[in-house]
């Protein structure tokens, strides 16, 4: 989808003379898209594009006390962000006590009995082993806090895990982009993403004169992937001159919500092994499994070492999911894992260009790798704000796929994880029309219409790929009162396809 | 200086096949760095490079009870991190105390009487506009917060700022970084950078394959910049092909501490005009100037708006440094001015893939840009603590360089500014030979042997760059007790000089 932003939303200062080049002196050429670097035009990424520029406008107007709108709240689905406003999902508690403990230390004593003594010892152990969170830490993050995230490793995985393996960052995306960008020796560089992807990894391999090798995922088995798929895509991209290096993997998957089996993880180990290929593994719903009883997550460190395979791995963690929803904070890690020192030492290098990630973000990642245990003051707490929200997203989610099949010329794997749907919807030819007519993807034209109509914000599927003549949506199961709000999407959907049928 | 890391700090996986090539199955290679972006591996960041890693290792000893060592404790002068352990600078009491409530609003209640009123007020009118700290923010950063930064500007410059022209970031570095990847279009563009710089200019350079065009600061003027100067490596780099697309400015000055002239400040913007440049102004001491009442700052927003200079311009700011020092709350802007808005929405889509700057980081930029004013219950305390700050830095560098001219080879132009000495060093013939044996330039030789007798860690010259057969190193003024650490400083360059002549 291509990105096109509201005139309104780049107001240039008031101060910018109109005519430009009227009054340039001398030899003084303006500053216009062509003197800047092409290949950073092409990057798209449709979770903060068109359709999120004009929801946002929508809601300034409302605020404003426009009446004009058939709808009175704007809801933005499109982007996996569970504390905005509207959808409100509370932060867990503890997070917030240490961390307020660690902006003001003060605070333990000078409010006496407010915190609870867990969290005072967290903040307390914290302060001893950072200083000031108002300082720089280590490039790679606070050596305490990644032998923690070492620790909570080791355990998911029953195989061990050491700190200097983990690079702490703002939020996966940040590592994702300096991991493609390592991997990119030259514009015949290709890395294999999943169609559907999210779209950082286009966004990254644009930005880095890198070629995307793009490998469809089944919708018919339940957004499965399979080595076939990725076989075809690495035969099709050598035949094209690209040089493959890298296998992208989300699992659990976004936009799809699929998680893979073991078996499979074990293959695509396998496939990276045979066609030397670094496998990149963002894992950043692992937390977010609906029915983690018969879905539970196995990560590929876990196959990687289960197989003692030699395939170089990066996996991607993040706090802006799970039931931390802590995007706000930015903080994340990502493990290497079969990496040699040299390269290790690379992207200590390249990280500390950029000091340190925020501490903030590292104290979250301390909070979600060492939440409270059994018995401590803060557990009960805890576990009944994590459940609540574990189950509410699992109803919604059950809610939403069950409504949205139940509608004509729609369908929707009911996905097992991460905080999406990915719903089908049948187009029809005249909708499809209108949408070339507007210069616009016919889905981008039906979220743009559902927007219009309800104030719901979506992503169009064509912003994440998809089988040339489908068309999807993704949108978020975040929303509360998921009645009223897939009301809302399912009379949209029937006006649509009675205008255009 | 080349960045060669301790193997010891490298500890890869315990797991790791120690001979990887006699384990890989099949066709697998390991990823070794040929198979990397050999652009990257041209990095070099000297503040957290060799030095600073061995520093580290140092601090690491002293912990685990070494007493081989001959001194007690390590002192990190390599970098402005005025609250890191052992420099301890205080946070803002106001700033901490608006981020605690920030962070869990429900203190206001719990702990009544805790917080000073307008704390108290500020919390609750962020809280109104941002919601929850743990949501993603507006790709630019919260609209609130970025009116007070225009707000900041237009009182600081006398002319109109607004918001839209404002991008927060994760600190100044991710700007500087995001704005050189923008203007390099070809391998032959070329970015004016001071030299002595701040090795974050090469750093960015080198990562998107632009090529530094290097122009001398005089250090027999007090560290000046000169039209002169930069004319002339203009016509030097046009004569090797290359294509100048901006000029970089650091005022006040790193590592130098230079303050500019309005009349430098005029000429700077009319060359910028002639040569169509973009000028990207790294601002970030803008509060950090000794003498303030002889040495006022005056920014180039300022004096482009005063020229009605229709010249592109960049300016960037950050928290980390000033009296707040907040380096781990990862928090600037940079304000677009004269900027045309198709360029202006690349930046904005640009920094949306990255989703937005983190929250903590934007609290403190709307701490900085919104003190306490006269007459509010927190402003006596915020005073006191600036004005201490202030005060102390101020001592240290007149102390220091005034101590640091009175050695015999070395000499040092005592700032008005930033938070830095950046001392000229003669290093005897001698020495010059030993570093070389080593392997070594001859400063890094010095600052090496200086970390090695008295555990403080400084930047040699050649991380910043300097003129051919000149020798310096860069020094924080931050350190305390000051007396006993240049005292150390003058007994090792005696001893350094005795040992080599």
């Amino acid at each position: 989808m291509a990105l096109r932003l509201k005139s309104s939303l780049l107001r240039p200062s008031s101060r910018l003379p109109t005519n430009l080049s009227s009054r340039l002196p001398g030899s003084m050429k303006p500053l216009t898209l062509d003197a800047l670097n092409a290949q950073l035009q092409t990057v798209q990424y449709a979770v903060r594009g068109e359709l999120a520029i004009k929801a946002e406008e929508y809601r300034d107007k409302l605020r404003q006390g426009d009446s004009s709108l058939p709808f009175d709240k704007v809801i933005s689905s499109n982007i996996g962000n569970p504390q905005q406003k509207g959808l409100d999902q509370p932060p867990i508690t503890f997070t917030r006590q240490v961390a307020a403990l660690t902006e003001w230390p003060a605070l333990a004593e000078l409010a006496p009995g407010v915190f609870p003594s867990d969290v005072v010892a967290r903040a307390k152990e914290l302060a001893e082993e950072i200083g000031s969170i108002g300082a720089y830490s280590h490039s790679q993050g606070v050596p305490f806090i990644r032998k923690g995230v070492a620790e909570f490793i080791a355990a998911r995985d029953g195989y061990p895990a050491v700190a200097n393996d983990i690079f702490l960052t703002a939020g996966a995306s940040v590592g994702v982009s300096l991991l493609i960008n390592m991997l990119i020796t030259s514009p015949e560089s290709g890395i294999l993403i999943p169609i559907p992807q999210y779209p950082l990894y286009t966004a990254a391999l644009a930005q880095h004169h890198g070629r995307p090798i793009p490998y469809l995922l089944d919708e018919s088995s339940d957004w499965s992937t399979s080595v076939e798929s990725i076989e075809t895509a690495l035969a099709e991209a050598r035949s094209q001159g690209t040089t493959p290096k890298a296998l992208v993997i989300i699992n659990p998957g976004n936009p799809t919500g699929a998680l893979l089996t073991a078996d499979t993880m074990k293959a695509l180990v396998k496939l990276c092994e045979e066609h030397s290929l670094v496998l990149l593994a963002d894992e950043v719903y692992q937390n977010n499994l609906h029915r983690a009883a018969e879905y539970p997550f196995t990560s590929f460190k876990k196959i990687v070492r289960e197989l003692q395979s030699p395939v170089p791995l990066v996996s991607f963690h993040s706090i802006s999911k799970g039931v931390s929803g802590e995007c706000g904070r930015r903080g994340g890690y990502f493990e290497l894992t079969n990496i040699a020192p040299e390269v290790h030492a690379l992207v200590y290098k390249l990280v500390s260009v950029g000091l340190c990630p925020p501490l903030s973000g590292q104290i979250g990642v301390d909070s979600m790798v060492r939440p409270p245990k059994e018995g401590e003051p803060s557990y009960a707490l805890w576990k009944k704000e994590t459940d609540t929200i574990h189950a509410a997203l699992a109803e919604r989610t059950r809610i939403m796929a069950q409504r949205l099949n139940a509608l004509p010329g729609a369908s929707c794997v009911e996905s097992p994880g991460a905080l999406y749907l990915f719903p089908k919807i049948d187009i029809p030819p005249k909708a499809v029309e209108a949408a070339k007519a507007a210069g616009k993807e016919p889905d981008a034209f039906y979220a743009l219409a559902l927007l219009d109509a309800t104030g719901i914000c979506v992503v169009p599927g064509s912003g994440f790929g998809q089988k040339e003549g489908e068309w999807h949506y993704r949108l978020t199961c975040l929303c509360p009162g998921v009645e009223e709000y897939v009301g809302k999407l399912e009379q949209f959907h029937l006006a649509f396809l009675k205008k255009y049928e």
